[in-house]
């Protein structure tokens, strides 16, 4: 589709690029626009209306936003900040280097940048600095009529009209209403009388993943956010809340998998920034797996003795790894979904018991058989004592591994860490260094080195 | 609180009960339950206005809602099904058992029982089998005051009311209007004047993470879902979505930790289920791994004649794997948002590529030093040798890791199959076979054994 677009115009048939535009989703605008150079852009861009432009603006990434803010006049720069809601000012201004900022904060009004100046002040990854502080307010005491003329006169300024907000005089929030029940009631009633009383809301210091998570807890639309003193000062609407979801789901991801988390994109990343976030644990982890490497120096004479051992050291780790890190998964997502409360821990132990014996069971019979089909012939006497050595290790080896697996993440949450952090690379070098101890232990008995 | 309730129940307060329940939020009920006897939550959900036990119903445990219409008379059990949304109907009868199930059918009018019938069908995790076939419609010709009397009229009945539809009268799909346009416009001007025409929709098959990926991207807070001839049959709503994003993700972290992905919470699946769900990729990769042994006994002569190489194994192992998860995990989830795509397979290759020199080089560095100080004395001679063979094969596994880890997932997803699979566990596996394999080809050359 973007040729058609280039074509018109490098054509200048600006009038059939006016109608094409129209028929395309504001949605679709970003990854539009990524196809095409910035002429072309700022071509585009000063076609469209002053709300779909506006609209547009707030998703782009912050590299096209910086350059068409750049070619825009004051008066333009003006439009797009007037109309973009809060959030999106302060997340643009977040993004942008000083000489950019200086200008949209000359571009608002006294009072926005206030406001502006407020939410920028919110801990990262608050309530508050989520929230919005365009939402439609009522008094208790409005009709249903007024609060109606008040949508109609102030609705297209606010970000969400499908729940109002009830103060009083002082902004402490008393109730809300969806829209859903005004438009059912009687227009002459007043609103405290459909109003739901005492409302869910946050306070602004809440980290944004438990607002997210209420979201999901209570189906709302929209949550409200107040201060210390229970007044009204913003709501977190829910499109906002899915990408709180996504972010966090994202940063679990790369904890669980030995990263520090970051907030671009893979490719928007650079190349010592990805080294910088993987190294650190990296070097800790290989560091931490020497404890392993010195375990099996103390047996050298084991394996010095019966050479095969050494074969299986690979397949005891993986399997340890793997036991483990099926453990620390289930546990760290339930606990993030709040499936899995730390009273729980008793339980957790007592279930991963039970499923480590039957896998470990299953694995070392079927090890067992592999053992004895493979080395049957070479070893003959010592394919029994072999089965059993390695038998014995995975059993023990899949206890040792659901059990760190399934506890760890749990200690993590009571200490008030990330329990993310406890998956498994961690839980695999701890894994590691317990089963080939067991191994060599359980092995220099059986054979007698 | 809960303890508060269950006195009240004993003392048969029942007007303070009635009182204290209805300040308890809805979604704060299926919690309560969970801590209360069977009696109790019958005698509380008998207290419940009808709309208010519907909505809460619908949240419950399938466990407590099969055990409430088992106490249920035909009369109340046909309460709860009439208040209840399809969506939420359809999903009650997959959980129930057959007894049940007969039983709520008969409950529902013919008409209805048709819909559930034809909802049934939809296949699983499709648009189609979380839709709901509760939205309001407008002709096109209506008028917004007609609009507005159409939703006092069904609004209570409907999932949503925040955005209607506009059909033909072959139920065609021609457009969306947002209560928002018509609360700020005039009301005898026609819904066809401030729809949007050619509204986003999906079809019934299309996959349920794809249309949850579509919330995310249009900000809609309902999706309408048509057939193949474009008729509206029903509308997905945004709080189903996000538990749609929730189960996806919680699905690829199981898929990614070498589990079968299962559907229920950790402590409502069974021990068998668990085992059987982790069983078989451990199986799996368990002998895989066994590759890795059979190389490690092809050089039985080399650790024989250096018997420290051995020790270098777990390090080199856990090395590898997790250079290959950072990897593989950072592509699996920019694939499962979209941010990267299969034709970006090069731009991976060379990024990682640069990545896994930075961390190898650092990596080798740190493990030269540590071989220095730690074996220095003891092996003398072999010292910088044994630097130089395990600082190779950390550049050599970083690099194999990295780019195995990287390429493997868009493999998965060009083959149609989930990149998940190709996760930590499978890559770990593979780098195990490659990294040992240099680690003792470079130390036979280097050491001359």
């Amino acid at each position: 589709m973007f040729e058609i677009i280039q074509n018109l115009i490098k054509e200048k048939k600006i009038s059939e690029l006016h109608s094409m535009l129209d028929t395309i989703n504001s949605a679709d605008f970003p990854s539009l626009f990524e196809e095409l150079e910035e002429e072309e852009i700022v071509i585009i861009y000063r076609l469209l209306t002053k709300e779909k432009a506006a609209e547009i603006f707030a998703e782009l990434d912050s590299d096209i936003q910086e350059k068409l803010i750049n070619v825009f006049t004051d008066k333009e720069l003006k439009n797009v900040v007037d109309e973009l809601f809060m959030d999106d000012t302060v997340d643009l201004i977040e993004e942008m280097p000083a000489s950019v900022v200086k200008r949209i904060l000359k571009s608002v009004g006294a009072s926005d940048r206030k406001v502006i100046n407020e939410l920028l002040n919110y801990p990262e990854d608050s309530a508050g600095s989520i929230m919005t502080t365009e939402f439609i307010e009522f008094k208790a005491d409005n009709t249903i009529q007024e609060g109606f003329d008040i949508i109609r006169k102030t609705g297209l300024k606010k970000e969400t009209v499908y729940r109002a907000y009830v103060v009083d005089n002082s902004r402490n929030l008393l109730g809300s209403v969806d829209i859903k029940e005004m438009l059912i009631s009687d227009r002459n009633i007043k609103i405290k009388e459909i109003m739901e009383s005492n409302p869910i809301s946050v306070l602004t210091s809440v980290d944004q993943e438990k607002v997210a998570k209420m979201f999901d807890k209570y189906n709302y639309v929209a949550m409200p956010v107040v201060d210390k003193e229970n007044r009204l000062v913003g709501i977190v609407t829910i499109d906002d809340a899915i990408d709180v979801i996504q972010e966090e789901n994202t940063e679990d991801f790369e904890k669980m998998a030995a990263m520090i988390p970051n907030e671009d994109t893979y490719f928007k990343t650079g190349v010592l920034t990805h080294a910088k976030n993987r190294i650190i644990w990296l070097l800790v982890l290989m560091l931490s797996s020497t404890f392993t490497g010195a375990i099996i120096e103390k047996y050298e004479a084991a394996f010095a003795a019966v050479p095969i051992l050494v074969a299986f050291i690979p397949m005891i780790m993986d399997t340890g790894g793997n036991c483990g890190s099926q453990s620390s998964t289930l546990i760290i997502r339930g606990l993030a979904l709040d499936e899995i409360k730390i009273s729980d821990v008793f339980k957790v132990i007592w279930k991963e018991i039970r499923v480590a014996i039957i896998v470990g069971i299953i694995l070392a019979l079927v090890t067992s058989v592999r053992i004895y089909f493979q080395y049957g012939r070479v070893y003959a006497g010592q394919t029994i004592n072999l089965s059993i050595v390695v038998g014995l290790t995975l059993i023990a080896t899949a206890l040792i591994a659901k059990l760190v697996g399934g506890v760890l993440p749990m200690i993590a949450k009571k200490l008030k860490l990330d329990p993310a952090i406890m998956a498994a690379p961690l839980i695999t070098t701890i894994v590691d260094m317990c089963s080939i101890l067991v191994f060599f232990q359980i092995a220099v008995r059986v054979m007698n080195i």
